[in-house]
């Protein structure tokens, strides 16, 4: 049997229970799942990249039945797919929003390396409405972000905006 | 009978005719319609917010079987319909461009407070295509924007823009 | 307060949890919600009129606080709701599957007569998958649609089918 | 290592390059897969169950690296999957088309076993507009079919129809 | 300068208002328009082919400054542009409804004949939600047709159906 | 036989296969090609109006059944149609993606002039995928993009970027 690793690019900014359902889910097709947290230096995140590289690891130090292993990137996705092995790229598939970039940026990986496969998986349907963006505004606002986040990264959150939002 | 208070957000920079119509239909689904309009610090608007709410106010003088208020809002969205008792959200149904992030707001509401319903209404077929953005750009440019915002709001853009567009 | 008049027009074919979540929600909009149950004679249904009629009136039993009722109707949808006083037409809203044809029987029907309102509503996340269609299928293949409809009509269905699927 | 099977199922009537490429594709995903041809009783096919078992069988002789198995069933989807062992269900992703129901069928089965994944790939973008039913309608009005199935499809497909289409 | 021949194909079972504003905007495009009224052996029409030709003839007699020529076909549509020496096909676009299906058939028809071109245009916005199997329905069941097909073809439709729709 | 001038407006920072294949296509529809360069003051493009106007140019340079010319414009897009005589504003459509801002667009234009037809045209399936935007994130990361531009621009490219991307 071919040994399989599969490369989770994202952002988390926060990791939300969205992202945790994809990567539990990914972690079973493969035999080694990196999570490829992007530098992602055009926006202002909300965690610096150490930060988010620490709260994914956390959030999954339950997964054991698959190696997990949690990798700063800031390299072309298909190039870093590359140096890690991977022949996976997996990606989290939302009906509507944002279907469209995927789609393009799965097609030009296409040309890029046809050897790496990119594969949508969908997240729970009770997940799928889920975005990180929308959770932070939630939570500058002061609402509740138990639905959206983990425990222990809302009280990151929390800890990160203060008392009682902006 | 219960009272039913509904609330339609938006940042109407300006109010088109698209929004009214959302505005006419809703207000024939509620005993009170509250409109909500967003103070937005994160965009530079056309019209400040104190001239949004008189604009919006003065568009909506000839609705008299409904109670309208026009409010300021820069709380989350969900708990603002709470503080005015609104258990209606209103929004206006675009086929295409942006559902995506519709579908995920209302998703997130859903989570975020069960009693507050969002009901989507479409606007007449002919005031579909019709966007606040690109109304602006084309005031900008000096297009003719006589179908898209009433003759006032109309005046008040020129006003605005100066006499041949930048 | 103007006394307001909802129709849920469907098949029924069965009812179910989806529906039902569209049920609850519209119920909360009006002050008295009709749910029209088509004859539908171009498709064979699982459950005849009388069926459906009766499936449904016993799902809605414990939804005291708007009056409910369930009639059949073989006319033009608009005509049959202004028949029944109703000027909001309810419909459930899916992102994808068949928007298409509900956007432009929502179009359609602005222009035969424009004192009647479409409304969408969102089902929770989590039932928006639920199309009878499938149940039916599933039903029929054996497999297990405690998920997707309530005990009762479960049981109705696996009595219309026999012991262990077709 | 786990042994990973999946289970890539549909009609093939006929088999055309779009089903070829995602077997191919989702052949590096697993350690095995099962390839379900759906006896179909409610279309008239143009090829036998026993004629596309044949057809799909010829045209993956030539994948060697991955054990491919190809079988018919009846069965509803992910009891198959289950029977076979298969914790993974392939299915081509097309950008528009017929993602509605893909969708809803694939959220359905989530519910009706969470241990089963469905996986969408992405056909080459060059494939992606090939569909069963067009080829068969442009077959059988003898158009030139030689870009969307194989050379012996195609010889299949002509003496199924006869010399000048019908 | 180039004689630029088009082929608008469709069933016109009846011809709507949507039809005629894409054949008037097509007819701009072209120098000589051919509507290839197709004889759709598959479904069974309201009108005849001699009737949806005549009707198609009829409606389009006030369009002078383009050659229309409105003809019966039952080959495949590239060929048929083909034998016509159509070099453009011309559709109409909605957003949503049935646009996959277009997509799936262009692509197909661009591996078919790279010289001929599919042009989607976009009926006036008041006008796309119109379906001739919706205006169908409206009609057989007695629903005022007259904002979506022009005053004679109403009439046909009329006369078809009955004194009060079926 | 009447003139056809056709605009093909764009940023076109780079050009890419993909609007290129557009343009090839659009040139058979209309006896004379305009291409119209924004001048796009709101980003900040890899290339300066100058460089994109020669680029442009200089790929279409073996076009030459049709004659093209390429043109900066900075005013309203539906205006500068008129003062260059186009009676057609050439548009690509890609499934997914941007559609909704493209038929926003169109459908407002259809209101500011309606005698100038918005024409939507399919570039090749394969090029589909194919966004400036990407083909330029791509570039930064030294990735290979001579599938996405043609030789010429690839070298503009990478002089633009430096030896081995940023």
């Amino acid at each position: 049997m071919t040994q399989r690793i599969g490369l989770y690019p994202g952002t988390f900014d926060p990791v939300t229970l969205g992202h945790m359902d994809i990567i539990r889910r990914g972690a079973k097709l493969v035999d080694r799942l990196v999570i490829g947290v992007t530098t992602n230096p055009s926006k202002s995140p909300m965690f610096t990249l150490d930060e988010r590289l620490a709260m994914v690891r956390r959030e999954c130090a339950d997964i054991t039945d698959t190696e997990i292993e949690v990798r700063a990137f800031d390299s072309l996705l298909i190039e870093y797919a590359h140096s890690v092995g991977a022949s996976i790229i997996l990606r989290g598939l939302r009906d509507g929003a944002d279907f469209g970039y995927e789609y393009q940026m799965a097609g030009m990986n296409q040309y890029l390396d046809p050897r790496v496969e990119t594969v949508f998986l969908m997240a729970h349907v009770s997940l799928q409405v889920i975005a990180s963006r929308l959770v932070k505004e939630i939570a500058y606002l002061g609402g509740d972000i138990s639905n959206f986040v983990s425990p222990t990264v809302r009280e990151d959150m929390l800890a990160r905006i203060g008392p009682k939002g902006l």
